[in-house]
């Protein structure tokens, strides 16, 4: 956090993990037939008006530009030129995205119409955290129109889907999926769907959502089309979005008391190469070190810009440790006795006390090895915690109420479907994070107040 | 332009075209071992404050943001919540970047340190042009921090040289590389290269600027390191940008009576392919078009996602024109005949009322002469254009008055050096685009006022 409160500086090595998220999920929402476009940072308040006036919950905190100049009173710079009307910096993008889709949709033959955006996005934040509750963040956010509903829930659950396996084979996070309970929807949406992570404090963290927007923000913009039956309708919509706070959610899943530990995929290098210069050796070490990093980057191989040789002049320990901070996958160091014997020595990040060893002919096939390791080893950490970390065997609100007071966790347990059993748990920052898809609670009343279940639900505390 | 005057909605084709221009400079500047951060959309006005006292020129039309929430007054949202110290959006970001760099720089082993965002800008406008002059554009700006001027300055004409051969090679725009005067250069800046180049109604569009801030900045934010002989000092700064305004420029360099036309390196799909479907042949046809793309798609071809089949339900003919007029650089029609005898009947964008023909194993070879062909012709049309734009024989102050009052053009002419007799170009709209590095113009004297020339200046009206 810097500068501006709740706004954050993101430095290289956090954007690089950024970036490289990006990259997949650009092209698997390519693969969806969606184009990406550009659309204002502003919104003119009269959009929202509507919008207002129609969704409960509507979000009021953002930031609202007034003047379009600076000028200089007194030796002080102060705001002037009124705007007539004032706008604000996008929370979200539906309503403007819907006044051009309904200039755009004609008739059936324009549908489905798929919009991405990369963009950043700002909601004025009260109480900000690095990452995961940002005044601005970066984000995707893809709208798409449809003839029907069959067609819309078909992309909604598509992306849902897609923030699943993202997480879980991309970042190593495994997360539960489910619904959102009516009063955690997105405002305006019929559906919202959630892919729920734990922290390993225990806390849920909501880590992409994906709502079925039936024909509200249609009707608001008027966005409608001639069906094939020649009948003038309203079109069907969705959105769905990942954050920065993404990057947050790889820290805090993964990290351990000697700092970050990142996925592979994401891992802005994945093979740190540090040379331990000497004296008169240390042109043959250096040598020996590019000659490592080209073996390792051969085509077919790792990919040149992830295979990085720190020639800094720091210290060789402290550059060693500077990268097992930042949570590279593995560290090879490089001494005169390496070069010499045209061996690798080399640490992988999850065991990074041991050192391991390969001779120059098998260092690609060990990095490759490695990198699995750390994959497979931090999805098997986290899917273990989150197993363990969900409890179906508290049955009565005493209990609950009980474990929420002395442990962070979630509780998997039956729901009546009453908002006012979700409102009964705020004293304890608890909500329900989701209505899982995949998994069951037993008992036959609701956890809360003993009427009829109608849902098994996961009850948490979020970020 | 859309929604808020002067911002605008930037649709898949034109995007595509800014995401083609990103991941090339991208990798250019990566290239050049600048790193990609993120900084906050928002500045703190106190931020400016010292900017303002100092530098001639600060540039005040900006958003400036007042309040942090939105309500219902009456049924009117109404902006409440008045910020403690209002924020401006980021008309560029040097302060804030020089603050960040203030505390992360301590000593020479930091330096030179190079960062580079891409990012949208907002600077209120108030006479917008689409994509030329917007109130919100994308853009990236390099910032990097130097321990002496000659190492700030290498990377300033390198930016620029990159800035020179991007548009080139890359967009087929030639540019005239030159120094600002005083008067045009970026308020803070000792120096300011840009590329000028000339659209083909004969204004000069400002395409890429590149400043030497020597330390200026560093001294407003403190920037300070410890050399190399343990004496603190101030670091140099250097800045350099290009932005959306490309794709207007292209849109302007290239365009003909038809449309756009687009360089290959930036069309969206280089190669578009219609299939003209007739009754039982259809399925015949289909299949022959996607054969068609496969092998121009094959690995050492073309980009897969750059390979179009257009299997629309319009009418093939309005499919085609949709497509000329968008720039496509080949387009391909596939009909009846053309699946029977396996020929591609294809139309080049320079010349597309001509239809020519290669049997289907020389497509792939066709496509790539096709589009070297549009690449050659769009930059020796547009180089050509250009030298004919430079007028060099205007000799006195009342002909260049003339030739602008009935011209729009570029005059290249000596120039005393002194700022009043750019003043004096105001009432005709004209301005010094710049110094040109490698062109000299004849005469001894001023062409405004007469006196000693110290410099060749190229005169014209901007956008």
């Amino acid at each position: 956090m810097a500068h501006v409160r709740g706004c954050m500086v993101i430095r290289p090595w956090g954007y690089r993990m950024w970036e490289l998220m990006q990259a997949e999920l650009d092209l698997q929402i390519r693969a969806r037939r969606h184009s990406n476009v550009y659309f204002p940072l502003f919104i003119p308040v009269s959009y929202l008006q509507s919008e207002a006036e129609h969704v409960e919950g509507f979000a009021k905190e953002m930031a609202v530009v007034t003047h379009h100049r600076l000028e200089s009173v007194d030796g002080v710079l102060e705001p002037t030129g009124p705007l007539e009307e004032p706008v604000v910096v996008r929370p979200t993008s539906e309503t403007i995205f819907g006044k051009s889709m309904a200039e755009w949709i004609q008739s059936y033959r324009d549908l489905p119409m798929r919009l991405n955006q990369w963009c950043n996005v700002v909601r004025w934040e009260m109480r900000p955290r690095v990452f995961l509750r940002t005044t601005e963040f970066l984000w995707q956010e893809g709208h798409t129109a449809h003839e029907s509903e069959a067609s819309a829930m078909a992309d909604v659950l598509d992306a849902h889907e897609m923030y699943r396996t993202f997480a879980e084979d991309f970042l190593c996070i495994p997360t539960v999926p489910g619904e959102k309970s009516e009063s955690e929807r997105f405002p305006g949406a019929v559906k919202t769907f959630t892919i729920e992570a734990m922290m390993q404090d225990g806390r849920a963290l909501q880590a992409g959502t994906s709502h079925y927007l039936g024909q509200n923000f249609a009707r608001a913009a008027d966005i409608n089309f001639l069906d094939r039956d020649n009948q003038r309708q309203h079109v069907y919509t969705t959105s769905f979005g990942i954050t920065t706070r993404l990057i947050g959610a790889v820290i805090m899943t993964h990290g351990d008391d000697d700092g970050l530990v990142l996925p592979p995929a994401i891992a802005p290098a994945q093979v740190v190469i540090v040379p331990i210069l000497r004296g008169e050796a240390s042109d043959d070490i250096l040598a020996y070190a590019e000659e490592v990093a080209s073996e390792l980057a051969r085509p077919g191989g790792l990919a040149p810009d992830r295979v990085l040789v720190d020639r800094g002049e720091r210290r060789a320990t402290d550059v060693r440790w500077s990268y097992i901070k930042k949570g590279a996958p593995v560290i090879i160091e490089v001494g005169q006795r390496d070069a010499a014997s045209r061996t690798v020595a080399y640490r992988v990040r999850l065991d990074h006390r041991n050192v391991r060893s390969a001779p120059f002919a098998e260092a690609s096939e060990a990095m490759t090895s490695a990198l699995r390791e750390v994959h497979e080893g931090l999805l098997t950490h986290a899917r273990t915690r989150l197993r363990d970390g969900i409890r179906s065997d508290i049955t009565s609100f005493a209990d609950m109420q009980k474990f929420f007071e002395e442990n962070r966790g979630l509780v998997l347990a039956p729901w009546c479907g009453d908002p006012e059993c979700e409102a009964a748990l705020k004293p304890l920052a608890v909500s329900i994070r989701c209505i899982p898809e995949h998994m069951e609670a037993s008992g036959d009343v609701c956890i809360v107040d003993g009427r009829r279940r109608r849902f098994s639900a996961l009850f948490g505390q979020s970020y």
